[in-house]
């Protein structure tokens, strides 16, 4: 194994869940990156089954966090990428959660921290906020299954002490 | 940005869903890579509510192949992983993928191929094949999301050339 691969490694395995974010937002060139590298997840049947509401107006994402009746539910990050399945696909949840998957490790490239934000799909699959929907620009036929932050870590988030690493059995 | 950093963009731009394999089994030290690393992914209240079966037995999955009515779907990949999701978790087919997209990541390092078997999730949730489940140690009230092969690629795959790049909206 090469000392690149070696390398690889330790980038796949420094992404953190980042619950503090400076006001820096992220750059054109980094989210183009985010994008360009979720659109070459897999998807079943190359249908790329996914669609992705970028939401850097901070108006928009204090009153999202306030309709989720959480506190601070988007840790004061400045951007917020909402994630959409269509539904007629054959496996858009996973694709579309494959997608979000590149994003986050390509964000640790970029010194940029992101954290998985489920709750968010009852925002946006919630008829009664057909509102924000639509100024989202999310297209007919999908569902929202979740949704990221991405940002500038104000913390600094140590190693996973907890993970569980009796997480399979092998059949020989 | 470091030159680092473009390399580690560069591997996970890499991956590509691979459809040949040679024999030669994957080794030890991969699996346990491509395990602790999957471990490493993001969870809903840190529940890592996943499991998989690691299925390195040429009958077993040849029978399985049998059983999916396809032609071929595992593509003679010496490895199979199954994926399961903990049915009582909060989002346990999202964390799971997650867990299942870092495994597919990390095996570019390896210069392995994977390649995403949806179909997979049929045999397993279904009842009528039971032993299978209980051959391969999953434990109850987990449900099967779909499977990777794991393997030496014995093709050369281009860059993806259909990506659709028009999956955003941005709203500032």
């Amino acid at each position: 194994m090469s000392s690149e691969d070696v390398e690889y490694k330790a980038f796949l395995r420094r992404r953190r869940s980042i619950r503090r974010y400076t006001q820096e937002q992220i750059t054109n060139a980094e989210l183009s990156d985010l994008m360009e590298i979720a659109s070459l997840a897999a998807s079943a049947m190359n249908e790329q089954a996914w669609y992705f509401a970028v939401i850097q107006n901070e108006e928009i994402i204090q009153a999202m966090g306030e309709l989720s009746g959480l506190d601070n539910p988007y840790y004061g990050a400045p951007t917020l990428i909402a994630a959409f399945a269509r539904q007629d696909a054959i496996a858009s949840v996973i694709d579309t959660t494959l997608a979000v998957s590149n994003m986050m490790n390509t964000a640790v490239a970029d010194g940029l921290g992101t954290c998985f934000i489920y709750c968010t799909k009852d925002l946006f699959n919630d008829p009664r906020h057909a509102e924000l929907r639509s100024t989202c620009g999310v297209p007919d036929g999908y569902e929202c299954i979740g949704s990221i932050v991405v940002g500038h870590p104000a913390e600094e988030v140590e190693e996973p002490q907890d993970r569980n690493q009796d997480i399979y059995s092998i059949i020989r």
